[in-house]
């Protein structure tokens, strides 16, 4: 196009002004300006395609067209399946579905930061389990306890603070650690193709929230940064708090004590006590979200529920045990939940087939995991 | 100017159309004209005023100019108190701040239709109190047991269905509910200047919000109509509930068992929990919020409180303590939460003095309440 215009130029009606600066050019720079032509051209296809294209990390299959299609369907003013502007709810889990859960999730790597941090504090913790294991580096036994445990030492780092140096505490850490294998920030080791969903969705006029098993408060400080979604719109599981007034200044004080688990039922009370509907679409990972999707899927009218499977060991991880995949202690996506998402009609998303880019850089993949 | 404009047709250079309609008339008709176009010239002053002016049912004080200056405050980017778009929260209580709470809370009359609707499938609450009373019309014998008589008729009345059966029954109350003493629908009995209030908060980028020690499921299915805050946007005191699969229907069910009160010091936890922000601005009108708006001015940078005195017994209520008003039960004013509002540069509203009008339609006001 560059090309005809730059010959067609000595016949248009104003030529010379354009002239004055075409006439002194070399061969070299006519291949230069042509060659930036082009990239320009290509640059121009590129967007316009991307723009045309609202998942382009999404390959085109089922998944993706299912998406597409429903948001089509329930969007379009003149569609029987219409859903107006404020109904039009979306709920995410977190861990798994919007950023990288192995080799375990980031909120545990974290207690366990804490732990050795608040450790000089504690020099009990030398001779009490699951502490002493702990900070021996024997994560297996710290963890035997179970549930127990984990409670002891969720409490033990979450609570005994006001809410805002909380705050701080998950600020200065999401800001320097990194994920075990890639030496990334977690914040990086989200999804790109989950990212373009939330955008995509929003665009479409649709409040998306996370209704996520980890903690409220660990969440909070950076889903606005990394995922656009603002602190009131997630919903997690949560320690009690309590109002007081400490030196004449009015705080929240972080207690040792559960509050909600916002996991498997706990994730529709969850969305119930904070979202007050339910949602239209929801997306998860694992048997955690069994219910927020049954929950969904048992509204009125159009409803769209998606679970992804890590099946992709070359670019992610690989687990289950569905479909023969290994098993994992966190974040499994068992046979039955298969089952029943195929009986329900849920999209199952393939990571290796599905996503043709998994995280926001496409390099540094988990190769070999 | 009607009439020199009138005196000038002749003289104009396109009179001939006007003439043609104004020629036949009667000097009665060019009376009634003359009436039309001065109509139409103050209804247009009006309407311009009104569009200038944000609060046209505020009248011109304090109260009024410390809100838009505030707002103006926080709003222009080029200040240096401005406050970025996703940090503008606002909180509102609801009882006696947005809607009538005289001469009791509007949730308490639910609660006692909700009785005696149910009566007859609990012949036992014949000899059982604080039913009994209650079923004999004798409110203060069934009120007497103060919170624990409320909580066992809340639990009686609140719990023991699933949510969607809760909010029809909400819906359909409230439908048909009428006022005391005005007879008309409690959603009318909503404070105008608030209205405008809110509406004029949300122009100006802030998320509104309900912070109220009724019940959240009490609110949430007519909030949006009435108030413009949907569902997701309002906090309140809640019952437990849990998931369960009914008939092959997921669906969450409502447990006789208390959760969270969001009164007093609950506000500013519930307000964490929910929004996970400091609001930038706080409203409310009774001790029961006097936490919130402490909470809300212990955040960094320009804040907004603001409490509502019902002093106005010709066109509402007039109660307090504070101020020598009268004393009430539920919703009260006292003396000292005055003397911290004075303290901290609260803007204390007086109904009579700073609202022009009260509720949406003009009439109806509570004479001789």
């Amino acid at each position: 196009m560059w090309g005809t215009r730059k010959r067609r130029v000595p016949q248009t009606r104003f030529p010379n002004l354009l002239l004055k600066y075409i006439k002194p050019m070399k061969t070299r720079n006519k291949q230069n300006l042509l060659a930036a032509a082009l990239a320009c051209v290509l640059a121009f296809t590129a967007a316009a395609a991307r723009a045309a294209d609202p998942l382009p990390s999404w390959n085109n299959g089922q998944a993706k067209k299912s998406i597409i299609a429903f948001v089509e369907l329930v969007t379009k003013p003149s569609s029987p399946d219409f859903v107006p502007v404020p109904e039009r709810i979306a709920t995410f889990d977190n861990d798994g579905t919007l950023w990288c859960e192995q080799p375990l999730p980031v909120q545990l790597y974290f207690t366990l930061d804490r732990v050795k941090a608040l450790a000089p504090q504690h020099p009990e913790w030398k001779t009490t389990e699951p502490f002493a294991s702990l900070l021996k580096g024997d994560l297996n036994t710290a963890l035997a306890g179970g549930e127990r445990s984990l409670l002891e030492l969720i409490m033990a780092t979450h609570a005994g603070m006001i809410t805002a140096e909380f705050e701080q505490i998950v600020k200065d850490w999401i800001a320097t650690a990194k994920h075990s294998k890639t030496g990334r920030p977690h914040t990086q080791m989200v999804y790109q193709p989950m990212l373009e969903l939330l955008a995509y969705l929003r665009a479409n006029g649709f409040k998306t929230f996370i209704v996520s098993g980890g903690g409220i408060d660990f969440m909070r400080p950076w889903t606005e940064q990394v995922y656009g979604i603002p602190p009131e719109q997630v919903v997690g599981s949560s320690i009690k708090t309590k109002f007081e007034m400490r030196d004449g200044k009015p705080v929240i004080v972080r207690l040792p004590e559960l509050n909600f688990i916002d996991d498997k039922g706990g994730k529709p009370v969850g969305i119930n006590q904070h979202i007050g509907r339910r949602p239209v679409m929801a997306f998860g990972n694992s048997d955690g979200d069994r219910e927020m999707l049954e929950y969904t899927q048992g509204g009125t009218g159009q409803r769209f529920m998606l679970l992804v499977l890590h099946d992709d060991a070359t670019r992610e991880y690989a687990y289950g045990p569905a479909k023969g995949l290994p098993d994992v202690k966190l974040g499994a996506f068992t046979a039955a939940l298969y089952d029943e998402a195929k009986k329900n009609n849920w999209t199952v998303v393939s990571m290796r087939d599905d996503w043709a880019q998994i995280f926001p850089s496409g390099k540094n993949t988990i190769a070999g995991n």
